[in-house]
């Protein structure tokens, strides 16, 4: 297999992996048809859509290649189909889940570069492929979202992003680098879901609001 | 009356009815002038600029268009003026918010195509054109997106832009398909509100979450 | 000290005092330490990122130009090393943030024109740069954006950035123009906090919804 066809299955893969996400959680809101595929479709791609926007790719490859939207609708279908095999597959859903984001921010941060856009860009960007959909699913289901408050995501996520960019930056070759990012970031997650990594978080003092 | 002063007549025309949802919709929440007249605005322009920023129209129309924004204040000036009269027109307010919605759909997939893009992209625009704004009230006003929820109303504007698309590519005249487009979105908006009709939905069976 | 080194110093203080207020929301919601860095940076630059999408800068300074993002590191680092001091300096903190609301208002709405966009854009992107932040904070913490209820704050803006366009259209001195937008708009903000001036508002009836 070469490398341009194991990336387009991969990307494919995490778009999937993260409908299926959104998909679900649009369904336990008890949304209608309309509602559950829409929600899939922007955790899907959103992420993508808005780096897309901010790098001067226009029109955003979510809106106009039809694979994307494909994966995502399949996602629908099988969420919908299997309801009871997806929450039973918890686990599995959570590992492309995972997936997902560490090649999402790889690629959005490789994406940045090959428009001539600076590492901080890159960086910034990667990170917003990988987190930004899954913002968009929980401001539209009303909640603060979870990847600002739980467990090790964004800062796998933005780890993945520079060692892509750093990687790049250095001349590494581009046979490995990716893998290490997607390896490194996807790993980190993993682990820290199975251990309940966290970061540093402060206890609020009582102190009074301003704002 | 020439097809170019319709169009606009009736661009105009959604944007005031969308404005007045969202005046109204402000003014229930207790919002200050100000927080009425910039829901008001978003409602009525922030799908636009959303599609604009997707399709490379560079300044957004809703921003750069004087008529956008009088449009907007216009129906600020009414919502608040004659508060009384707009809440017990309550039919005629969904009536043209419907048109709104189904003219939106068509003219955002129409501009698409105009400029350039694909029949993907110009339907998932179209959709977003007549949805965004109605998202947007709902998120910053903190609540779960109506349109994914209740009645048909989204799927009512993927229909709109669908026909929309398919005629321009089937080549039929631009004579009646917008209309056509326009006519039935509006139509199966006012009749499954009339009917209560509603797209499937799932119950949500007592399963864990995944997140 | 030239006028750009003056600029560029007052950009930077805008950023590190909306920073300051996202990172100490964010401390408030018990937010991870990652979660607190991406709300302060969302605060800080947010709205100029929407800003520069709308007028086409690609890629957006906020996300190119380190040194916006080193303001609001800063901001982080002070923030949670000086917790109990920014607590009770709640005053000067107030000050900043009105500070780098005129003053993004005015680089907001300069920055438009420059790029060649009308006065009504300019305007209009003038008041998104300077309250976009907060309402990505806000609608990201799952609350109705405070500068849609609370006090004069976004029509403050809304004055500085139509003195700074009605200035430059006008042919004035660029030497106290700005100053002029920012003086009004910050200490409007500033008067409002201490008098407690708010636009006025209307008791919703207990009339029907609408939607």
């Amino acid at each position: 297999m070469n490398e341009t066809l194991l990336f387009v299955l991969l990307d494919l893969s995490g778009t999937f992996a993260f409908a299926l996400s959104g998909a679900t959680a649009a369904r336990q809101r008890n949304l209608d048809l309309f509602g559950i595929g829409a929600v899939a479709f922007l955790v899907a791609c959103g992420g993508g859509i808005m780096r897309d926007v901010c790098i001067g790719a226009i029109p955003p490859a979510g809106l106009s290649d039809w694979r994307y939207l494909a994966a995502a609708m399949a996602a629908v279908v099988a969420t919908l189909g299997a309801y009871p095999l997806v929450v039973r597959l918890a686990y599995p859903v959570r590992f492309f889940d995972g997936l997902g984001m560490g090649f999402f921010a790889v690629a959005g941060a490789h994406k940045a570069l090959e428009y001539g856009h600076n590492a901080e860009v890159a960086i910034l960007l990667g990170v917003l492929t990988a987190v930004g959909g899954g913002v968009l699913r929980d401001v539209l289901l009303n909640r603060i979202p979870l990847i600002l408050q739980k467990e090790i995501y964004a800062s796998a996520a933005l780890l993945g992003a520079i060692i892509e960019v750093g990687g790049e930056r250095l001349g590494w070759s581009t046979q490995w680098v990716p893998w290490l990012g997607i390896v490194v970031s996807t790993g980190l997650r993993q682990l820290s879901l199975r251990y309940g990594w966290q970061l540093p978080r402060f206890t609020p003092p009582g102190a009074g609001e301003r704002d």
